[in-house]
């Protein structure tokens, strides 16, 4: 027997536009593509149709190399097109506001990417956009997509560790320590918002507020080690006006203390987001450098004098989000993360279910925004600020 | 401005017929789809254009899902499809030989997953008919595409470990422990060839042959745990006449000696091939399940008191097989490997280049044969088996 | 040939009076006998001759056990032994200031086991003692008499690994979580100062001033997760008036940040003093659980693609404090780092030589004082305090 | 109160005599001394009060190091020293026949180092010996006493592994490497009997034994890869006639298989003895050079979706020989195994209780080299051979 494949029938399609070709959107479109070889049937089947940049020539490669049917170098333009139904924002974080707030108000979806914004404020506006528009919408915190994270908060959910007493996380990198590194739009607050705690850190306080819950207070301290840099393609200097790392210190509304590093200044961290938890049962332990790995320490145990910190691969079939995967020890990448992120927005948009819990929304993306703030403001102040949404 | 993103000009179209549709063909067509995100501009445009599998439910929804043009149930009818460039072998293993030899005889080039045959004899009349028609071929050891093994390659060519003096290297895996699995095609000889040996075995195996080189001879023992199992949809019993386990001593042609393990009764081990080089200057240490990282000890550094093992996460711009990917630190999983495999494979067909020695040739599928061969020969003799090609 | 072993002429003999028999104490014992064998010649040939503890039949089992000539239950009788030329503090909390100042005075070396006191008016009222007596005096800060701690210092004031821009370190255990622990000393501000902050963090502390240098400045939350256990032997509820858990951002002078934690509340974790110490050229990682290691990053390798972490087995010749020891790989344990310790101060003592750096002073265990008073001050107030020594 | 300590009553005294002052010498005698300090009260209170060494002055100066009373340079006449109750034969191997032989014809208890013998027939001597006289005897196996091999050994015993499939099991170091090490004695075969094999490899064959059970036959390969080394002090070449490495593959009579390697030519491997056990349900993993800890995997976790190796740190008061050691989570050194060793061989003689299983006794360091002997066969043969005791 023999046949031509037929085209689908009753399910969905989804056009996508986007901003940004760098390496997010390069993520986020081959992520679409593969959603229906991963997920059978799918929720709907993506595309990505057109792809939004400032430069003409980078814009339209990246349209040839990503097989995207249209692009533009207007976003105003792109989110007149009337075939798109979601808005997905990889653009720089000084063009996440008002684009989204306008695509909001053309009925689109929206997926942002993280930090939501440059600060708590834009944060704020685009919260309200969304609510008023009434769309669906994402912030782009792929880390709850990773199997190990989610095996976490379901072992947190079911009381496996009991109450929690203690976070410890750090998301450190050794990107910005070399002084030659010129002084990009990341380095400046008008339009980075802030430094290694919007780019790496705000990754971190969404992974703490979604397995910990809500932080009272914090208590900070900020810096910049490289304080002056070359300009882009100039001989003259220029000021960082962003941190270069943040620490804090976090009380939870349920009692728990928390320890927060974020930096750009760690020899030898190459993508180091870790967390451990420590609860009255037991304890937790991720790494992201080793993404297909969680250590959870449980202080019973059916065999007596085993205790000890088990060495999880999440691999199983039964394990959260490699079902449709491969084989048990065939591990997954950084990229797969956003199979699953856009699987699940796709899922609830067509399906009409809530983004929340195990996608982050704006909501997450705005009280992140807040937390951020508060951090930089008890690093000024030397006091501890509390978190009010 | 904006615009419509035209045909790309100027790059070959490869098309591409797969027999199978299990996780192997999967893990291609995923590639095959992915290689001009990644390598811009690709070699060539490939496409997976057919597919063939015996039920013919199974292949139609395949096709659909993978986007895949024509299925058939009939590999003779496939490789009858004039638009094929490319005969792609994920069936079992007793259908490697006569697929292969037809379609090298239709002048397609091969890519022929592992092992390539159920013996030396079977692959031996592969490597004929692939000689005769001058067509390029590949074997699908994929894990010499891991950018971790690739830089262990790296460093041995350069010399810098030194004289090697010992190989140790196990693939193990706890996939057959359960007796309740049904007698399979894997645990039957006359489907499957060996048991762990070739579905496991064959891998490490091309490995040491990477890396160490050619093996003169060995010594081995073979275990079969579980010989009953129950016939699949049946209560019958069957015998299994395939190994569960094989574990081998190896003596190189350059002196040095190895050691070789495969099993498929190691409660815990996952996806767990590993191996440790020793040479008079330093020593190498791979994990699959860590497949991001390679251990490095070096004899001599450059500040005194530090000597240990470096453990490298191989994700940097200029580490073999990662500059097309994504930051530093970002990892890849184990499907990516497939994205630089087949790569390489339209790379030398396009370009006229040799298949080896970064990737594997039906030469080096039929020298594996020789070698598993010979541990069987060993096991079953209790004697040293010399390797003749 | 053979012969009678003669007395050793030309070392000089040095009694040790020891207040406490716990596991202090015992440690210390068991290291005094042990310098002859690791170091030999020694600096001198050192013995406990007497012991002291409140409870009788305790003490004098302590001493017939350990091979001690006479036992007290008196301190004050203890002191006024002739023969002790040091007196070695392993008592509680309670009964460091006043027996170490009484000591001071008779004209005794004093080793006083840390935290040195419950608050640091105590602790400088005994660093003014020893200052006017003019003895040696030595904190029990045994963590600087790790080799691989003392290789950390090494690298660092080597500039090995360049500007130290970050510090993280963690002192937990699991000890203090089962609610049936009694309210034993530990527990009670009157006896012990504080909780995990002076029976762990001080020793982290320690290593902080060790390697990094003097902080500035610290913000810090504590938490007592269990506020009430009953009394020893009792019925009755009494409250827990000390930390449970410190943690503690701190500023240094040199301009790095550093992040502290300490708990009796980390499930699993054992005797996990760790630190991470981020610079400029590179990174060092230790963890107390596996003490014979030592982690290095370098940003600049001799071998191109090979930079990583090195896993340092700290057991070689010519690494710091291991030459007298055992053939490489040869493993150390906890205790023996009081031989290391002991064999320092005997050194200090007998060669007049200074106790710092490579040994903590009362100097030492007043500013530990100071600082943890900080960070108790900075817990209840929420702001930023200044450390002034 | 206070008091002068008293003679311990009915304890009874043993005193050792040993053979050579090298660092296995050193260890025992710094065990011996700290019996009563670690168990308490002691079976005994033993003491070396005589040593034996070739050269007049290092017998002399160690007997003054380490507070031996006696000391000697014909071992004839040690053995004729009446107070001696044990023989502790620490000499090189080529005088461990003869002296035992005599020792035993004495009466003396026999404590001899590995490897017991230069070979089986040797070994055999020795053992007709033991058992002619009665003497209680053991081999100095001291790795059976390390907490985390000893839980090992429970663990299996309780069947929580279940059957065992497989025995993985490695001795490695790089102490030979450097070709400019002179001919010791340990390259000659007439002084050392083998070389890794006997050295490094016994002891690994004995935890082997202890731990799974007898091999029923071996298949072995032998490499020397310095062959010429100059003879000490000496400009001139001899030829080096022992093994620098062995590796086998073994059969049990249980049906197991093992792989077991010995080499002095691993770069970075410092003491690495490390096995790995997989049975039906679970999985064991140690690692010499991370002595406290010990990994466990369980096929059948208690909380689902936790299964994964334990990293167990085997130093709680309910583990096996720590009840008398310091808090949870202070580790043990490798040094210390040898208290728990002479401590067990003065229970045995004191009490008159069986030395095995948990020492190894004559017979064990007997069956040991006929385990090495038929490795070296095999080696030569290139065929399997029968273990026959």
């Amino acid at each position: 027997m023999q046949g031509e494949t037929t085209i689908l029938d009753g399910i969905p399609k989804i056009d996508v536009g986007i901003l940004g070709y760098g390496f997010a959107a390069r993520a986020h479109i081959a992520a679409l593509k593969r959603i229906r070889e991963v997920y059978w049937p799918p929720p709907a089947l993506p595309q990505c149709i057109c792809i939004c940049g400032r430069n003409e020539d980078n814009v339209r490669d990246a349209a040839a190399r990503y097989e995207v049917k249209r692009w533009y170098t207007d976003w105003h333009k792109m989110l007149e097109d009337e075939e798109i139904h979601i808005f997905d924002n990889c653009g720089t974080n000084d063009v996440h506001a008002e684009t989204c707030i306008e695509a909001a108000g053309k009925g689109l979806h929206i997926l942002c990417e993280k930090p939501m914004a440059r600060n708590s404020e834009e944060a704020g506006r685009m919260l309200e956009a969304v609510k008023a528009s009434g769309v669906k919408h994402m912030c782009g915190f792929n880390y709850r997509f990773v199997p190990a994270v989610r095996l976490a908060k379901e072992l947190i959910d079911r009381g496996v560790i009991g109450d929690i007493y203690h976070f410890y996380g750090r998301y450190a990198v050794d990107r910005a320590m070399d002084p030659e590194i010129p002084l990009r739009w990341i380095y400046l607050k008008s339009r980075a918002g802030s430094g290694a705690l919007g780019a790496l850190g705000s990754h971190l306080i969404d992974l703490i507020r979604f397995l910990i819950g809500e932080p009272r207070s914090v208590m900070a301290m900020a810096k910049t080690f490289i304080r002056k840099r070359k300009k882009v393609d100039s001989d003259e200097w220029g000021e960082v006006d962003v941190d270069d790392a943040v620490s804090s210190l976090m009380e939870f509304e349920n009692g728990a203390i928390g320890n927060f590093e974020t930096s750009r200044f760690c020899s030898g961290r190459k993508n180091n987001q870790c967390f451990e938890i420590n609860g009255s049962k037991g304890s937790i332990v991720f790494e992201l450098e080793k993404m297909n790995r969680l250590q959870v320490y449980l202080k019973e145990e059916k065999i007596p004098h085993t205790t000890g910190f088990h060495d999880i691969i999440v691999t199983e079939k039964d394990h959260p989000l490699f079902k449709e995967w491969w084989p048990t020890g065939h591990t997954l990448g950084w990229d797969h993360t956003f199979i699953h992120e856009m699987k699940h927005f796709l899922d609830a948009i067509v399906n009409d279910k809530p983004v929340e819990p195990w996608g982050a929304t704006l909501v997450d993306g705005y009280r992140n925004a807040v937390i951020c703030d508060a951090m930089l403001l008890s690093a000024k102040t030397g006091k501890t600020v509390d978190i009010h949404y």
